[in-house]
């Protein structure tokens, strides 16, 4: 399969006659897919039931004849000022109990039966019309679930529909209060008509409330992308997508991603550098105008998953944007060097966002690949040469990874209702994982919790997962080299609660965790031979082989048959030395990489991605600052 | 007396098969004392009227007959939901109007007339069956008033109490229009039904009217407290105690003890140092696993005063808690060190909180003498020890102290209000006094606003009573030795207003604040010979005698007689140089201690108690690391 | 014109046997003016109707029989608690949603017509009673404007004031939504009534509703101000003035100003320098008791415009105040050095706030010329010495300046709505070329953006105008001299859209901003031959002549014929090294000044302004610290 471009394209915003010129350039810079349409409800039916749908027609068929290929959007992330009026309780409300207002976009609940019928119908209407249109060879439900901060609402709708589902999930409020202790402080409730949302409680909510109200939420959406899906499945063969975002774990994407058939999602590298990862004001500073070195391949791998092995980029920055604290340009490379790094882990299609530089509303200050009086913008002569690179590229297919990462959404809801220690958080946890195995020069899968099977991995990493099936924990048994698991790794129930007998429970592993501490930034605990745990240590007893002490001789891992458990947070050197020496152990060969140059591995060739500014020389080539380099593997 | 410990147990968490053991352990231990009940309401009384008290009945008598003490609390700080259901409107609403709902505790206005009167009715119900049972012998009144920042409430019920307070205090509109300037904005209020609660005003409220509020907010704490103590004195005979926490000023104490027989509070020293004490990151560092040296021993100082000379601690960390920002696990031998100290400040008893860690809830991860697999954890090793210690050793008494240091809520209040620098805080300030005293080897008593004898004491300390009673003074005016007033003192009137004459109005001292300073960070005014203040700094214009001058000649220290007054807040260093400087003049001997070791002298003998992370020498003897050492006074 | 001294006095709340004391001081100080009555409505008005103005009449009788000129306020600024039960909803809503209540002052909407109805009533008769009073010489409008974050509000009045304003302005919804591009986020109107007030969306809303809403509120002030005024005109023919207040730029003052007759403003030297100004922590500690060199300077600068020539300072600071976050005295000399400075700026009269320090409600901590004892405080000896000064002093003059800077409200409101850049700060940026013109030794005029002649003008500054009026273009362009324009200059359409073609569109330069870049703190974009900018970049193509180059050979500075355009925003060593290069090529001349040394010529003579703490050197004299040398024009 070759490897395609696209870009996202607003026809409501141009004058009709300037479609076809567009249109054009578009496939003049070499790019196949245009995606539209899904903002535009308020052009579709700019009143209850008045419907206009032919301007999309002639959209289409403009963008069709040109010999593009259309995804088609549905505006369900943008409904109409009227769409409120007619339900005025639509509104998501957040968890300071205010509502959250139209006059931007996400402005609904996802609980909200009277918004979920307005969305069957135009959903409905948009499939009966455009389902077997020839040009629309996919589809995109709603836009960026859960961006904004939307996922988690706290309205009178959001109430009822939780109440109905715990009901549906525990029949009884007896039972209910004993699954969450509600004893404890005498929380327990005669019926599930008196339970409330978890916000504005005077201290912290009992966790197992919490993490139902997040298990709740995230299933809103996979039920709201449902109900699209279905509606879709039913009028198109077109494959169906949905846009996913950066960081964004407030719903399981998995679960949205079993109703759709491709995952894609919206990689802005400098913005995400800036506004949603840790780091050090010097590393921000080095990858500024090009975004992190690890972060934009944590979610191409995390999505190839998501999307059972298909998966996009629907957005792809194209320069400066005017969403994060500060907004600099990329690095003249870097629109370049993102394709080839997405095209090196999988990807079907790159769309970059957007086509025109609006001049207007919220995004004006976001760059697209034209400006908004027209002239090109930097990116796209850089699209134009990764378009003219695919013609001349052999297929690079995508190969099976030899190491893998277990990434959990439950566990990031969990750690996020019980942090324990301030800046404990599962996404910084896995991607300090998925880091160390970059620098060592790994390519990496990462895996849901429900896989079963390991084979072919040598080396297994599941960090922090609150809580391990016992399927998943005997597959990672059976894995043909290593798995490390821990820290925080099966220490609770799925009820949030602590097992007894107490975590991590690992089979054939006779280790208990006597007890956790969690440590303030500057404090530390010490290994034996160097090293050094920071942000969590586990006291751990019991007879089970320890492979490395902490300074003052207590386990810091400890291993019986494949698995090894990781008593502490390690920091980023020491992590790093802990995958080299794990490598070694099951001949995982690892390399040496200068800071910013990372590899990816396909089925057939070897990417060196370079995201420093300055020319990085590795193993007798030397890759130019933001440049890609590929050579057939061996 | 000699002095006992105790743990605090929830029979209703567990099996009732499991209660014989866990009391023969107790026992077993060299506990002697078990609170329970405090949070059982829903357990008592699941539905309005439903009472089950059989099992309470049979709890007692399995922890009684195992030959353990009872300590019963009255439920009140956890309502069931059906209380709520009731009383809709008993939340408390907090400063930003929003109500404090139900899902965790405390979810009450002190002030609510409904809720009051169901308080009356539970506490009646308990106080009839178990008033007289033998294995009763105490009983605790709700639940650590003032946790979770519960006294300031804006409710619809506050709001309508403090105006009938005002009525109350004031009786006329136009009296309390002259008390408090409210001409000064055209505030002037015609009716107490204009008055609201000072909340959410344009810019802050005039500080009298917040004082009025924080001053009857204090008062409805002791009414309700004083509702519950008025019953159980119809039924028993057993202490009436109330458990208090560390740094919550936001009820006068001393106001609440009146109405007890014993004070008690909940002592968390990892926890206090994270979450709610001043100090630089290496100071933290340092005593990160072992708690400030100083905060324990001040609360229990104070709250020896707020018991009229009994006290115990009711809830002794015991390792790890969840609550704080950071959650470390105390050095080995902590455990002891913390009750050891208690003891040697006077108190009764130490009981542990507590005896297994709950598996569920919002403290699944706060540390019990037991872990959630009924395995010991190292804190009952440790209170064994103590216990086993007790036994051995003669009974320790309580001495007066040779230095004195008067604390005054009403202060904390008023600073609060008009702190005038941000930094300015009433408990930093008498803390830092504090610490100044026991870094130079002194045992000192805390003492309330109210005292008029401070006959025995050679050095007294009151800086920061925003206003000083004639009866104080002439009493400070009488001490045999040196009292030490100042800065801010008595420079308000009892509405937070300017005294005309000005302050400090000292009798004997001609001395008048001209102006008043406060300093940001990094700012000082320099002393002369060395030393300087920080935060703050008054001008001082009379003839008054001047000790102590600033480094441009400005009076820094004043004296008249025994009086002193300080114009600044000084740094610990100066602090500590003065305190040493004023002990020598009135021969109280000071002595140089290593960071982190303390001194305090009982009746019978002196304790040495090491908080440092290593053994510390003095006096020929070597303290271990987190140890305690005693031995007979000379 | 000889200037003059006044106070502010509130004879309401001192006893009536004090006054005629109280008004001999000030005529001994050699005070001419005082200010009273602008918080007095509930003492002429305690209930609905029941007008008490005797006992003005009689304070107006003992001020103006002692030979002092009564400014004579309305009190609109502090209507009585009875106002608000009359009109419940006249309150003010915050952005949060929260109305800002009773209890402290400006507890009003703008927009409220009861509220206005009322305000016309109450100044109706005040104006009716005092406006032909021989004594009463000057009236102020209500008080200070915009303080305490007032002009913004979202309270149900303004809701409907704003869809009436916008019906005005756009006529139908379909124009409204084209000019703010709604088709964006399909967040197109149907009717005017659907439009909300845009705060509390979900995230941005679109910054042309908010930069409507920021110029309807402006709008509101306005009209709020000219309703009083026009009443005022009809029975005066005193001068009508407002006191702004520093740093306030949430309306357009120029607007308010061409109702009223004088400008004046409320300046609070050491509290600004604390509370609302960009600054190095050592700045800031060699300033702490004097205040920021130039932050006055400024504020004289712009009102004299907003004035048109005629302004006061009706506050002037005394003393330490009470708000700020830490209130530290003001040097021996400042009270002095204030005052001069002001005169220097063409002040007329410059009033000290206030008399005598209240010792009670929310200003008991703000210094008065007088202690709450009524003992002079050292201010009253440094306005008698002005005094004196001023009688001793020929008229000194206000005299055109050679370099001007254009101050626009609109667009702090515009770059406040869309900073791109999160230290992005309209008045930071035009603050920093200011201060550039002062450490040169240069006088300034700020002018408006309707300014249409600079003749006489050798250099004007024009930064970070949003959208610049071709007239005014035109005009810049006829500078005899140099018009410097940019960063950020009229890259936007009036609408905060993005023009097209782009900016910044100056006329007879061919030069394009391409993209932008915001740059976090730490990073820079470095300039050849040195310096650097910091914050904001604009890439800019085209074939305009380009004078200065970035490092790397990118436009910094390009040029047609009068006007040069600045493509990013210099730290502060960089644009005084260009405010040098730039004044040396028109021949103005610029002096090297000691750090807190200010230099203003008037008319007649120099002024030597001293903010340091030390005595500084220059041009062979030396002035003291703290202090004020002038010397006649050569």
């Amino acid at each position: 399969m070759k490897r395609t471009l696209g870009v996202c394209y607003y026809p409501e915003h141009w004058p009709e006659a300037q479609w076809a010129e567009d249109a054009a350039r578009m496939v003049e810079a070499g790019l196949s897919w245009v995606r539209i349409g899904e903002f535009a409800w308020s052009r579709l039916e700019p009143a209850p039931g008045d419907l206009h749908f032919d301007w999309l027609d002639r959209a289409i068929e403009v963008l069709g004849a040109a010999g593009l290929k259309v995804i088609l959007g549905t505006p369900t992330a943008t409904p109409p000022r009227w769409v409120l009026t007619k339900h005025p309780d639509m509104l998501a409300v957040d968890a300071q109990g205010r509502p959250r207002g139209f006059g931007s976009r996400r402005h609904y609940c996802f609980s909200h039966e009277g918004y979920r019928a307005e969305c069957r119908r135009i959903v409905t209407l948009l499939a009966e019309r455009y389902g077997k249109n020839p040009h629309v060879q996919a589809w995109q439900t709603d836009n960026e679930y859960g961006c904004h901060d939307t996922v988690l609402s706290y309205s009178e709708s959001a109430r009822k529909a939780f109440r109905n589902w715990l009901a549906q999930k525990y029949q009884s409020p007896d039972a209910l209060n004993r699954a969450w202790g509600n004893v404890f402080w005498s929380m327990e409730y005669a019926s599930f008509d008196e339970i409330d949302l978890p916000n504005l409680t005077v201290t912290e909510p009992n966790p197992s409330h919490v993490l139902a109200f997040r298990r709740f939420s995230s299933d809103m959406v996979v039920e709201f992308n449902r109900l699209q899906a279905e509606i879709l499945r039913k009028h198109t063969d077109a494959p169906l997508i949905h846009n996913y975002m950066g960081r964004i774990t407030e719903f399981d994407h998995y679960d949205v991603g079993a109703d759709l058939d491709v995952a894609s999602w919206d990689s802005y590298p400098i913005g995400f550098l800036s506004d949603r990862l840790e780091g050090t004001p010097e590393h921000k500073a080095r990858f500024l105008r090009q975004g992190d070195p690890d972060m934009q391949a944590f979610h191409h791998d995390l999505y190839r998953a998501v999307g059972k092995g298909r998966w996009w980029i629907m957005e792809q920055q194209p320069g400066p944007v005017n969403w994060a604290p500060y907004n600099p340009a990329p690095l003249p490379g870097m629109m370049r060097l993102w394709a080839w790094e997405a095209f090196a882990h999988g990807a079907e299609t790159v769309c970059y966002f957007r086509w025109r530089q609006a001049p207007f509303a919220q995004e004006q200050m976001h760059a697209g690949l034209l400006r908004p009086d027209s002239v090109p913008s930097p990116a796209l002569a850089e699209a134009a040469q990764v378009a003219a690179e695919i013609e001349a590229m052999p297929e690079v297919g995508t190969a099976r990874a030899q190491v893998a990462l277990v990434f959990d959404y439950v566990s990031a809801w969990a750690w996020d209702t019980q942090p324990q220690g301030a800046d404990f958080d599962y996404f910084r946890l896995t991607f300090a994982f998925y880091r160390a195995l970059r620098r060592a020069g790994l390519s990496v899968d990462i895996l849901p919790p429900s896989t079963r099977d390991f084979t072919g991995y040598r080396l297994v990493l599941a960090p922090g997962m609150m809580a391990m099936e016992p399927e998943l924990l005997a597959a990672l048994q059976q894995v043909e080299g290593t798995a490390l698991i821990g820290p925080r790794s099966n220490t609770k129930t799925q009820e949030l609660a602590i097992p007894v007998p107490l975590g991590p429970n690992l089979p054939g592993m006779d280790a208990t965790i006597a007890f956790t501490e969690s440590l303030p930034p500057g404090t530390e605990v010490p290994l034996e031979g160097g090293g050094r745990f920071l942000h969590w240590f586990e006291q751990i007893e019991g007879s089970a082989e320890v492979v490395q002490l902490t300074a003052d001789d207590r386990p810091a891992i400890l291993k019986a048959g494949a698995l090894r458990y990781l008593a502490g947070w390690p920091c980023e050197e020491t992590l790093l030395g802990l995958i080299r020496a794990l490598c070694a152990e099951v001949a995982i060969e690892t390399v040496e990489l200068p800071d910013g140059l990372r590899i990816r591995d396909t089925a057939t060739h070897r990417f060196y991605i370079n995201y420093a500014p300055e020319p990085l020389p590795h193993a007798g080539i030397t890759v130019p600052a933001a440049g890609v380099h590929w050579e057939p593997l061996g």
